[in-house]
């Protein structure tokens, strides 16, 4: 695993000379129409309109510079373009790098994603990074946007359209960056800085938050992710950004498409789940596809709602249908729509015509010059944290930036949905956003909005929490039975059943008789990891007639040792376990139990260590979590309790590289509380056992 | 239930006098803006411009006609937009059916979705249509826009900019309607017919369809869904219109809106659920929000795919970021996208550089002026029945319209979607819907789209096949105890195991030995419904020893009788039931069994009766159906198999008045097939007990 530096250490000024240099050299520049050093040559032209440094070099064309060390002597280059082939690459970079030239970007492509040769030029890039510390973004890549800068380094057209703004665009792919960036454009949102990565071979994403947290102009960051090398370094970056700006992070891969996607970068498909439940637990707003991703961050560059736990949405609509949509979203993402305080019902009946609804949605009916009084009034009840509204355009009923300006009277940001079509509406929308109000074309937009305020609020509040430092056992490594890994839970404060080790028959006979009432029977091995599939476990043993019977059996499936427990009461079983992700590190799983729980995956994932609060809020996350709420009468999951359990289970693997695995499966919630019914404990091979990092 | 004309008698020429109107008068027309009458009377000036008879009527303004009468003289008036409070509603309508007016609009609220004195307006204008036969739309909606008629029936600003074209809108909310009109304007679409049907006072969505399967100018329809009064003439009217014109319908209400619902509509929410299903089997596509309805209507109206019972489809993308994210999004919508034949990768690999992508999807670098043989290439191979696009905006690069144009070849349709931002773009994606192109500006567009035209295509080969009649016993009523109800079970072919009737215990005894090996003992009584919960069921009895402490049990729950049957194999328990929805009527539900599924709601549902083919499809929409196939190595379910057991089980219901619901849980897949180890039948209330319609 690659080390980092410790927070606060971190200089990455270093991308300076990239994102705002004082000169750039386009290495293979061309007059010839739909050459790449043709295409450079002319996006990077109004570079030079705004005063800035730019160098053509070729050394066939008599009207360009002859060589990078031609172009640095015309004036400083801190950055080359390099539109050269890829056998050509190295060669030129090591050249740059000799001219002072301090950062440099390869869009073409040969490389590591096209195998064979590709491979060994990529190769060779790196080795010149290496040597010479030159920072290369690239290859494979469309390059990068910085509207502020006025540098527009990349070959798609169009972009020039692209205005300066807050929005941050950190994409793996170059084509994803311009595709996101255009629909930002579009949606009213100007950028501060768009980068495709590519193949990564020396700046990666990290990087780019690193310097992005440093960036004034930066209000929020969209972050594209198809794989990730380093999980932690990932993870750090993103907290450290987070706590700055808001991040909002769109994850590939959910489904079936690693051949594709390992065609497309040469690197293996990172997990899905475990990537996008490192990114939340870091501060990062979690959306499911591009245009969530433009309604989230556009949203979270114009406002931020106050850290809150859980905290509550005022819908305030002029027409019904829409606001049904939009409170059918909000409810869809488990996002709070309290009703109102009587007091502020109580205001809002003399706002409003009588009968229409007030409670929470709020229906206006036809909008009027009240509306700034409404929002107001809504934003100015306790249980309201964010304002989500929506109205078509009328602008001979009601001015909505206006009357949304005089409805932002304290800390409750608003998200507003304005219906309608043509450039009078687009102007509207934008008004709306220069007046700090969050908008959106549609309900789904609005709902996706409010939810990303409501994410990045309870993320916030989530990390102001300290974690008082779980005592765990350390030193632990090598096998262990069943009896040995519920002797660890024990110390971890984990419940077990009373139970007997029993070396014979003898032995299990006088269990059976001090455990009383009915026993389970189990073979204990620790070399046997499933044991229900040998035949290695009888439940419900009441008589010495049925334990014979159990012995035998177990006898037959090979046992030496006997387990002899007393029974768990009914409940609703539980799996949980902690493990080793080959990208993240240590992780915790906690979900259902049960074949159709599995069949599902229905699971919550968290990256450990991690403190009993953030631990307990992982049920909510199960798609089955009416389970754990007194479905049908059954027992209630104390969150609080689970929370320490998890935690524990985390900090344990932390603490003890000689371990790889350990699951709870099943862990029982019962009346009395959690109980687990096994144990595993997985030791780590004796070349992984370093401390980890 | 409101009877039906069978299909082919319908009339609803009966609303051409309301969307294509020869003249229309505005009742309470005014000359004070911000007025209702005012607003409307400048909605509908285009009306006049373009040669229609536009009548403004107010008897307190001496330059407008002072009665309807008046109107009427002065030329033809088909429709009467009635702008007047809500207590002369009803006689202004009367007024209008006098004066020989055929249709009327009521956009003003005050009804029954305000409650009180409301609820009286709204009967006694359905007291006038009852009387007149004029038909009425509203009240409490914003109106309707028919573009070709030069008709702007809407007191919302705007609608001017809306273009005819071949997308109808029909919403339960008026605020819908435009929120989605204006929504497909921006998208690039035209309008035929968008209404918005409020209070459905007289006209209702399946008027709107039934008048939409005959109308020229309708390509495609979006259907908005709140709440459904009659669902079997909803049924009816979609299945008619959707094997003329493709139809997308998006249900509101998945989750708890129920309260805010009943506000806006005075109507109790449907079942989401139930809806949907229905609305898809009658050959809907369904969506998930209004960006996804602009998405999929947009497209239908474009283009439709040969039906295919599993359409596959081919991704042909310029930039492999956006294209991975088109796939994973096309993989979640489980659409199939086949490996390509050999055959044409190899063709493929003549157009394209080496070691690109080609085996689908197909990633063809920078695009050139090859792209159009691409899709030729693509679209020529038999597995592909649709083709997904997606490029950036490069005009320097390829004319995308005329490249797909060029690849548009056989049946195959194309989806593509424009990165970019601007005017040129816009015009770009004109240019491709011009061809016959269906378009999106994003991946997620490409992948709605595409799905859409998949679920079109899939319910057009399932609407083709037809139904042999199942054969079931009739006339079956009254309480029936399990053995009862299995018998009638084993009438439909469904498998049981081996039972017996025991009236005492010396019958019990002799079934032990009769059946052998482990029995099931319960209470056999058809008034106890939930046997396990009394403790009335036992299982895996061995001896007779525990056969007597079973039937000592049984005994203490009140048992008379017991039935004492041979233990099914261990398999996969799922749960099959018909019952009748009080909206639409007999109804399927298959699910998985157990607590989790139940939590989980993981059901699939289809309105009875219904052919095995179609019913063989419902495991496909099950979150769980992994577990159905092969799971850890367990039983495979026999889809054909299951299709007759659930179109036995709907045929039965429909056939016999006399029952109200016929479950069984569990409903068991064994190696051996599908057992039936439990049964209720509910007999209906005699109240009720009459045939269906």
């Amino acid at each position: 695993m690659t080390s980092t530096l410790p927070v606060g250490q971190r200089t990455d000024c270093a991308l300076a000379p990239m994102f705002t240099p004082r000169g750039i050299a386009v290495v293979g520049a061309s007059r010839t129409p739909g050459k790449l050093g043709a295409t450079m040559a002319r996006s990077l032209a109004s570079f030079a309109d705004g005063g800035g440094h730019l160098a053509l070099v070729n050394g066939r064309d008599e009207t360009m510079h002859p060589s990078l060390g031609a172009a640095t002597g015309a004036g400083p280059v801190d950055l080359a373009m390099i539109c050269v082939p890829a056998a050509a690459c190295p060669g030129v970079l090591a050249e740059a790098a000799q001219a002072g030239v301090r950062a440099a970007v390869i869009c073409g492509g040969g490389f590591a994603e096209a195998g064979g040769a590709g491979i060994e030029h990529q190769e060779a890039v790196a080795q010149v990074v290496r040597e010479t510390g030159i920072r290369v973004l690239g290859p494979n890549t469309s390059g990068f946007l910085a509207p502020h800068a006025g540098v527009t380094a990349s070959f798609v057209p169009g972009v020039a359209g692209i205005r300066p703004g807050r929005v941050a665009v950190v994409a793996a792919s170059g084509g994803v960056n311009h595709a996101v960036s255009f629909l930002l454009t579009e949606a009213g949102h100007g950028i501060s800085l768009a980068v495709g990565l590519g193949n990564g071979v020396d700046v990666t994403a990290p990087d780019i938050l690193d310097y992005l947290a440093e960036d004034p102009h930066t209000g929020a960051v969209a972050l594209h992710v198809e794989s990730v090398a380093d999980g932690p370094r990932l993870v750090e970056s993103v907290r450290c950004l987070a706590r700055k700006r808001p991040v909002v992070a769109l994850v590939v891969g959910q489904h079936d498409v690693g051949a594709f996607a390992a065609s497309h970068t040469g690197a293996l498909a990172t997990s899905w789940r475990t990537t996008r439940a490192a990114l939340a637990q870091a501060g990062a707003v979690l959306v499911a596809d591009e245009r969530e991703l433009v309604d989230a961050v556009g949203a979270l560059a114009v406002t931020r709602a106050r850290p809150a736990d859980d905290p509550g949405v005022g819908v305030v609509t002029a027409q019904a249908g829409p606001g049904l949509l939009l409170l059918d979203d909000l409810r869809g993402r488990r996002v709070q729509v309290p009703e109102l305080e009587e007091e502020t019902q109580r205001r809002l009946a003399e706002l409003l015509p009588p009968l229409t609804f007030q409670r929470n949605p709020v229906d206006t009916g036809r909008p009027g010059p009240e509306l700034g009084e409404i929002l107001a009034t809504v934003a100015a009840d306790p249980g309201v944290d964010v304002i989500a509204g929506y109205a078509l355009h009328e602008p001979d009923a009601v001015n909505l930036a206006e009357a949304a300006r005089r409805g932002l009277t304290r800390e409750v940001p608003v998200v507003f949905g304005v219906g309608g079509s043509g450039e009078e509406v687009a102007a509207e929308r934008r008004a709306l956003l220069d007046a700090g109000i969050a908008v959106a074309a549609d309900a789904r937009g609005v709902a996706t909005a409010t939810g990303a305020l409501i994410a990045d609020a309870a993320a916030r509040a989530r990390d102001g929490v300290t974690t008082a430092p779980v005592p765990v056992p350390s030193g632990i490594s090598g096998p262990h039975d069943e009896n040995q890994a519920k002797d660890v839970l024990g110390r971890l404060g984990i419940a077990t059943t009373p139970r007997r080790v029993c070396a014979n028959r003898a032995d299990a006979h006088a269990a059976l008789r001090e455990l009383g009432g009915q026993v389970a029977v189990k073979i204990l091995d620790a070399t046997v990891l499933h044991k229900t599939e040998i035949g290695g476990v009888h439940l419900n043993v009441r008589t010495p007639d049925e334990l014979d019977s159990a012995l035998d059996a177990l006898d037959a499936a090979g046992a030496r040792r006997y387990l002899v427990e007393a029974m768990a009461p009914s409940g609703v079983d539980l799996v949980l376990g902690a493990r080793r992700d080959p990208v993240f590190g240590p992780i915790v799983l906690f979900g259902l139990g049960g074949t159709t729980a599995e069949a599902l995956a229905d699971v919550a994932i968290r990256l450990a260590p991690l403190s009993p609060a953030e631990a307990a809020a992982m049920p909510d996350e199960l798609a089955g979590r009416a389970l754990l709420e007194a479905w049908r009468g059954g027992p209630v999951l104390d969150a609080k309790e689970l929370g320490a359990v998890v935690s524990a289970l985390g900090h344990l693997l932390v603490d003890n590289p000689g371990l790889d695995e350990i699951e709870i499966n099943p862990l029982r919630l019962t009346r009395d509380g959690l109980v687990a019914l096994d144990a595993v404990i997985i030791p780590r091979e004796a070349d992984d056992a370093q401390p980890d990092q």
